[in-house]
């Protein structure tokens, strides 16, 4: 899409002819030309392959393997000529293996169609990303658990419906990251595994009657096994399906955090502050601190599950076994998991430097009477039933929004006119320290210590 | 995301600091670049408004509206030095017009700021490009007529659940095509009357104290009026996704005929035939066509979808005015409107080329016992409760399904036998033909010639 | 889906058979009982046609429409025999009226199929739908003008990034509300505009040889004119994705004031407050408001763009005419306009007795130094290039945040040594109440009364 | 969503005031009535834990347990008292529960709040639902099997772009399914596993200073183990995300089937034909068979991916822990899974009655030239380049489309001008049969019965 799109093609006549209209049309060069090492690593393995089997001579197998690393050093030194009229990044590789090894290219594709390399050479790049995003989660957990360590005894509100409801610690929110992220990097590591087997050797849809030797590709290449139908393994791209798919989950988990770290870098807020470099400034407010980083990795689910749909519908109802539908499958998963990563390595850069308010944090952990459950919890440990703990606890929020004091500060004699129950003692106990410490259960914010060590363990 | 994301930037440090790792995420110069000529004509519009106001002096106009112009020439001429250091096609443009005219360009930004600016450009990028595709849609509807005329008279079977249901024309299936289209074609038209407010001097969010004209700059760039609110102005994107939302539901109806290419072009099928210039072959079976650019239109819904999808996610729970998730919805939203342009072209030339096998549709036309309801509707029209009509039709179609033959060949006697109204001229009458040209209610088959020629008129 | 679906009903056979399973799969009373009203009108109106074209006698049609009425009324008495095994409300209604009036119910379907039948019911349906909707945004301006003008002259921070950015109204907030939601109105019925064509008469999918008026028809029902081509009427389910596309864009409106709500109902923000009619409370802290109205109505946009997605989903590829899977949008189409309806009318209900602390709102107008940017302007006013002017301003915030005091309270000396301009003066008008009334430009916060009593005009 | 909605609700005041409005719209119980069987299992496990330790008595426990059971009874007999006002299951759990046990049901909350149970019961739910679809795969895999079996050798084409392209067999196409219907399994299965935590005892969302053993109840009800983050386990929903992600994808799966039933049971296919257990018929035509179900099964990808992109909207973006918003995500889910298992269902019993044409299937594996490939490579062992290969292979098949014939059919001496290696023999030897079973390589047609086999121990 350039433009050159603003000129009326439809005049009658597409500029260069319909040919070259279709051909601009139908290309995928800007996408795949990613898929350029895969491609090379597919067709070595191919080639060692064919030269076992006695299919090739191993001196055109050896013509084969230098020339494919010779068109992956000319890539690498960026002195490739890439052709769009080539189509794709396996007929540009295709054509200049041709040029270097006229006669032992020609032999390459025995017992392979595009088709199969496609496909091949996909599922190689997937898994490659998903492992760097997987990496990429990793470095985001490590990130929210030295958060959790430098801050870990700050208090801080826990939210309902974002009302603050009970003190908890910053440790405890940010350790809860490190949970939500572990299921996110499960998720990743469950598409790699179910994807991990080789098409190689299906060839076109129907295998092939040469004698080729599907294990071992399979094995050179990291694959489990090679896939067990050919129909299947030409025209199967549930793979990108599920990649994109854990990668839009992990999206949603990443806009909660985005979505916090703005909220709570607003001035009435005013707990959490961004680095500079994960900011952008004002020219004329120097002490601003606008959350740019944070707002586009909230936006950045949007493109993922984008994908996610859009994979979906391009694969919905396709017939067996190939269609050109399914080349439009690889820039949306490219495109999604390349972004995923990107949005975790800078998730990554921005908790590691956020900086946090520990005095406005732990305002607000004893504001709104953040301690009330707690006094009713202390009443019901003593035996009275929930239902009146609760009536009695309600009468002294009253007495204090009344008052204009916190609870611990609830004067004694009107509060012991409410319950006798309602102790001095007891209501100086209601801070919002004492309420985090006594949280003992597991998960709880009197666990943090124990669960941040077992992360501090498990992340390295 | 080039290949350096595979580099491990997590090890501890990004690549150039975090900051520059964020400057690269940060940036939209590569989505925004299509923005230019819409920079330049707002900036231009501005420049004149504030001379006009008195806000700058005539000179200073004249400086700016030919540094806009040496920009524009820059540009065109491919001699601009892009910087993706300064992030977005806006400031690219405003650090050079500074070194051209440096006095006059820090006078360009009175009562204006970078938010009314950027959704001014974007209003003005996406009403073009719902022009160009309107004036695609119309291609497509040129297409589809021209080939409702050349094969007016071919008979097609007409299906339900894909079985041969009735008989119909070639003409009318086309025709249908163009009064979906028509529709595809409003929405666009009303996603553009929607849009066509000016933000431009909402600056960031407030207004400006500066005495700026609002209605002249929206006349002068071709809106309906300035937007009301400017709070509203500077963070409404609404208009992204009805346009976006629009091309999706023009995708599904690009969808709908390709599948169809794809179907009919198949071999047990082989009603229709895509040129050559739309279609790629096979070096091994030169006859053979594969309806590539069908495939690739039928995916294309996949795209305009997930964009859509994108954009609510983006946009969703956005707090007034201007946040930095919006910076994500200009690259989708022009991807996926250059996209539907590319696709209109694409299928109106290969609409335009298609060539058809009367021989096979009127065959089929004719199988199927796809007369059955008209001989139903024959013994109705003769006084006949339905019920009954259908009760002797079904014997009818039996026993020709015993004889293989078709009802107009059944044996007249056994006929008889089911019912005297089965005459054999009644029955002679059931041809394909004579079912299409007794279907003259309002819309039926019967009625394409009228229909036809109200949209040669229609599209010129 | 019922408790049922727990049997293990693949234990080698379905429980009452696969034919019985297939029917509870099939049918779609439960959704599409909701067309009841518009079945019976469409068969109103096609009865009376076949008189007035003499297809049927008078004595027919009147046993028609007598019999039709009393369908109604049983249905609405609740004294109708619903049966799952006729599949659908068509049938059902059908199938009492041959009770009724077994010989006229057997010719009502002359000129009419089951395919044009429900599209016309859908139609109907929808087109009722969005008046409603559109009728509910229009209350929910209302209220968001109400509340304009019963907070006019509060002053409220404007955010960009949610950072505090500068000082507008609370009437200018609600106003932006108001402008966003008449766009959502209009896309509303655009989408009403688009689809009022009537489909009755299309027959299954190829019109039909009695001679029918579709003017007729189209007119009683209100549509504006038969659509023209029977296999696009037959097939049509656009106007579904426009409407529910239109109802998932308002969504994403609705959304954006929501979370406004749950954020400025938070305890550190403070500015707005939820009605207890609108609001769920806490059995201990009887203080205590969560805004689970505004919670739901952020979410329902999933519901509603989910439901853009399904149906494109479902019909994309189908190729022409009917196709069972159409069946599936009726349901989805339709549970997504109730649901914005409701989510509409919750809104207004909440907006209209939203409350406000103007002390807060007017606290934080003037907090994080938001006029710097009016004493910039200020400053350019006097001629000082803007670059200059930020500078000047961005050592005076630096100064202030030193001394802790706002711009208009700065130590004129120190404000002297910065800039002789930097007057006592121009600084002490630096306030909140003098930022707003400055801005005059159009549709900024002095604008506001004008745009309200424009609203108030309008919306009657 | 009933009737009502028809009511002008906006007049000024709701019907039943505001709140009532807010209640109706509020109320989850039409959705969650699914969960009262995992509401009740939850709390049998809590109070088992809080005798265990020593929080309530054994008589406690005794009276909370028996009363469960009889609310069970209730609601198994159709007895229970529902109640919209009580807003969700768990409230009217709740409710009856204290009429039958009052006592000591108002102590069964301690150490509980309803944002864990409720998390805990949708869990449990959720994995319910996955373990029926995880065995209704199985079914569909079974079923896909059987046809394998019954119809091992039939010869059918194998498709690219829907071109004929190369022989396959009928056993080797539903085989493909068996496979793609394993990673199906596959991904339900990790969802299932990844959910499985208990977050029962996260309480509000910090935990409780109650001494309660979260290890024993996540024995009991069947987890792996206790979430260890109680801010987590009160506010993940990614597990609702990952279980309606895999049906998504499974739905695609079944698309794809559901597409060729509908294509190849197409006249002019005529491969395959549904029961009519599984089909619609035509009262006017007996033969006819409508394949409904296929069309519904391809259908209900709709609204499995439009259930996954309203889960993202639904949860981007919530601040932890619990907010309101997640409730609309427990309609979605449990709909979409309930979709998902009857869709599964259908699928395998469509499939399970399938019948096939064995004659058409086998002229199109022989149409086309679908052995020109066979003979290339046929070729390409003799040492043939493949390039040259292919060129005399397309000099024959433009010699076989001239002379109407098929490649086997040749005339010999003109064959032989081509190229001395066309052989009669080698002609000879260019069917179908010789094609399929001389794919030996792993995976292709000739290594069916081998997967069949192990697919028969597999599937038990």
């Amino acid at each position: 899409m350039t433009d050159d799109t603003r000129n009326p093609l439809w005049g009658g006549r597409f500029a260069g002819g319909p040919a070259e209209a279709f051909q601009r049309f139908g290309h995928s060069l800007d996408a795949d030309i990613k898929l350029w090492r895969e491609d090379i690593q597919g067709s070595k393995a191919h080639a060692r392959m064919l030269a076992a089997q006695g299919i090739i001579s191993e001196a055109e197998r050896d013509a084969l393997l230098s020339g494919l690393d010779q068109v992956a050093s000319e890539i690498e030194a960026g002195t490739f000529g890439w052709s769009e009229a080539l189509e794709d990044v396996h007929m540009n590789v295709e054509a200049r293996l041709r040029e270097i090894a006229p006669k032992a290219a020609g032999k390459l594709h025995t017992g392979r169609s595009r088709n199969d390399q496609v496909a091949t050479d996909l599922r190689l790049w997937v898994r490659a990303s998903l492992d760097r995003c997987a990496e990429a989660v990793r470095e985001c957990q490590r990130a929210f658990l030295h958060q959790a360590e430098s801050g870990h005894d700050a208090l801080m509100p826990g939210f309902t419906h974002l009302q603050i409801a009970q003190p908890v610690t910053y440790a405890h929110h940010c350790l809860a990251y490190v949970e939500m992220l572990e299921r996110d990097r499960k998720r990743l590591l469950s598409a790699r595994e179910h994807l991990n087997e080789s098409p190689l050797g299906a060839a076109a849809l129907g295998g092939t009657p040469h004698p080729i030797d599907r294990d071992m590709t399979a094995k050179e290449l990291g694959f489990d096994r090679p896939m067990a139908n050919s129909l299947d393994a030409a025209s199967a791209r549930d793979f990108c399906l599920e990649a994109v798919g854990a990668a839009s989950i992990c999206g949603v988990t990443l806009s909660r955090y985005a979505e916090e770290v703005v909220l709570f870098s607003s001035a009435p807020f005013s707990y959490w502050q961004c680095s500079e470099s994960f900011s952008t400034g004002s020219s004329i407010m120097p002490q601003k601190r606008n959350p740019d980083a944070a707002e586009l990795i909230r936006a950045k689910v949007g493109r993922l599950t984008g994908a996610f749909n859009a994979l979906t519908l391009q694969t919905k109802g396709l017939a067996l076994a190939y269609a050109k539908d399914m080349q439009e499958t690889k820039p949306v998963t490219m495109e999604a998991l390349d972004q995923l990563e990107a949005t975790l390595l800078i998730t990554a850069g921005m908790v590691r430097e956020m900086t946090i308010n520990r005095a406005r944090m732990a305002e607000d952990a004893n504001a709104g009477y953040a301690t009330a459950t707690d006094l009713a919890d202390s009443l019901a440990k003593d035996g009275i039933p929930f239902r009146d703990a609760h009536h009695i606890v309600g009468a002294l929020v009253a007495l204090c929004e009344e008052k204009g004091c916190t609870l611990s500060e609830a004067p004694e004699a009107e509060a012991q006119a409410i319950s006798p129950l309602l102790t001095r003692d007891r209501l100086a106990g209601l801070t919002p320290e004492a309420s985090v410490q006594g949280k003992l259960s597991y998960g709880g914010p009197a666990f943090t210590r124990q669960q941040a060590d077992r992360w501090t363990k498990a992340l390295g």
